[in-house]
């Protein structure tokens, strides 16, 4: 049986991967009236006469919604906003697993940006969070910004942020191994959708300064023409020599490949034309850029993937459960790059100097104290850059 | 401690009545890719090809909405929509110990009618169902028809539909007691808001004809300036005699009284006015139009309120958890008169003949039997009646 077959077959057993549960007891009169009428109209009244209260009286404090509208499902594309629902709903079993936080899944029915933003900003005050996931970019750009603009809580798409914070958090370690400055590598990105731009703008906060981003049509460079803001913001935030070409001419010379594009699109060839100690975080799934051996026989000193059956796997569960479990710690009305990056900081060292190796630069994705460790960063960070509120 | 403040005091410690829990495991890299990447990928597809999968791979099958604008709460009026979120979650958890219903709390930010309907129709394909609460007549009668219109899952406003279906399962028994034929009883009901417009509605679908309805403004007759449509709708449906007046009015020579409306609204001697073997259905909370032992007093029959203190507790809880188990049981598209009907019996005959008497009419609202009972009834209907899916 594939793992597709297993994973279907698992799925119609669970009926469902997430429940909802009541922590109040309902038995007696007493309890009734107590938890719903006549007692409930006490904290109801709190929380009019103070409407932060909901944060103790409710379960808003631990409570994310994790919100699709299905237009870019895992490597699927638009599958539409209903068939997306299993993903959102193992996205929310992952919170609270790994981050101890309440998650609801939600599909919306159009594929409008305003409309999308609307219908979000309208429910928002029932959560603490939202997590945006899946949406096809550059779509996601407008509607997080938007979103971000209007929400009085936390907006975070993980499938941007997400990934940044954890191919941050390898570079780092990486480089620490190879005695690599990161102010002065140069930098090949292959993918310039919802991940790849998040990636070269979380690279810029760390200091990197030469990131080359090449997509379907090659290096992005400022004279082509824009399919969107979004491009044209990252052609003009890339690209320091104006290189044109494929992503051959882009990976010559670069100390790290990263790729969040398609199978097989770095060749052997292309790594052996990279510079001493490269890089390689080959994220595709299923099938990477490049294959691990490939890579090292290649003369790669450090390959990373999205894969948990090779060493070094660059996954998001390591970062967006602690992520939001920091923001609701602190009650944070914003995920901020400062948040971004301590979280990166936080994985990156969380493993010890003499655990340090080329293959072993992240923790294990199934390592449940990454969370506590990110909340501990994120919810400092926050605090330190004026969006706590608690 | 009064129960405000003992209530209170409890949702500090609960810090939420309601909590997510998976229910997949999520400890290996196997559990990892059956329940998330790349296994799910497997049930998008699924759902891709055959939308209604999703009943079966997703929770979906079995989660309700429970959403407001906060704009009538309880009895305290527009508190806003965040401060409604206590009441909110108390139904989410009851729909889940009596139900077996998982059930989340929203709360929409707006008073616009299509503003609201536009929102909750945009996330209604991530629901089994939809349950209104808590929202202001006349709005609620729009919101309800235009939900129910646009949303292919049943749209139900408990307010109304499930204070109908208690009140009707309560006269049937009340009827049998009092050997009153509901075809000729004369009916005089308190309050023409949500709960009184559905209760008449509701009592016309039981074959009764002779209902007066009051408010503030009095008797409602069909020359009065309305304030809405959904009043003249009410103004021409009943009255059949056009009677003017007060309460008092309606209430002489009346068989039944019902209460939705305020404190102390019903005296003694309008009691004593109502006609021989009279019911008086009192259910302002939590100060009954009359207590019951006055009303007793003045020659009541049968007395029943909304307070769990008292005999003959007329409770929501006794109807929405089962219609709800029963419309999600068979996949109903909607929730139809033919299911509120088949609940209001089912509630009746949960009463054995033997047990049946003037201060038990209705099963306790901690009964958990009844939204089993309820729940068949209800799926059964909707098979008969054609708006059950499978």
């Amino acid at each position: 049986m594939s793992i597709g077959e297993e994973s279907l077959k698992k799925h119609y057993e669970w009926n469902g991967k997430i429940e909802m549960v009541a922590r109040c007891r309902l038995d007696s009169k007493e309890d009734l009236s107590l938890a719903y009428t006549p007692g409930v109209a006490a904290a109801c009244l709190k929380i009019k006469e103070d409407p932060d209260e909901v944060y103790r009286l409710t379960r808003r404090s631990n409570l994310v919604a994790v919100i699709t509208d299905g237009s870019a499902v895992l490597g699927l594309g638009d599958i539409g906003h209903i068939a997306g629902m299993p993903v959102m709903e193992g996205k929310c079993a992952l919170l609270k697993e790994f981050g101890g936080v309440d998650a609801i899944p939600l599909c919306v029915s159009t594929k409008d940006v305003d409309e999308f933003v609307n219908t979000v900003y309208r429910i928002s005050d029932s959560f603490g969070g939202i997590n945006l996931e899946d949406i096809s970019a550059p779509r996601c750009f407008e509607i997080e910004a938007k979103l971000r603009e209007k929400c009085r809580i936390p907006v975070f798409h993980d499938d941007q942020h997400g990934t940044a914070v954890v191919v941050c958090a390898a570079l780092i370690n990486a480089c620490k191994l190879t005695s690599k400055d990161m102010k002065n590598i140069k930098v090949a990105v292959s993918g310039a959708g919802a991940a790849g731009t998040a990636i070269a703008k979380m690279l810029y906060s760390f200091g990197v300064h030469d990131i080359t981003m090449c997509d379907i049509d090659g290096i992005l460079t400022k004279s082509r023409v824009f399919r969107s803001k979004s491009e044209e913001e990252l052609a003009n935030m890339t690209n320091p020599l104006q290189t044109e070409g494929t992503i051959k001419d882009a990976v010559k010379g670069a100390d790290v490949f990263i790729g969040v594009s398609a199978p097989n699109v770095l060749s052997a060839d292309m790594v052996k034309s990279m510079n001493k100690d490269s890089i390689v975080f080959a994220m595709a799934n299923p099938t990477p850029e490049i294959m691990p051996s490939e890579a090292y026989a290649a003369g790669a000193a450090i390959v990373g993937t999205g894969r948990s059956d090779f060493d070094n796997q660059i996954n998001n569960v390591l970062a967006f459960p602690g992520i939001f479990k920091g923001a609701l710690m602190c009650r944070a009305s914003d995920i901020n790059d400062e948040m971004k990056i301590a979280a990166a900081k936080a994985i990156a060292n969380m493993i010890d100097e003499g655990e340090l190796s080329r293959t072993n630069i992240v923790p294990s994705a199934l390592d449940k104290c990454a969370a506590d460790a990110v909340a501990k960063a994120v919810a400092n960070a926050a605090r330190l850059s004026g969006v706590a509120r608690v």
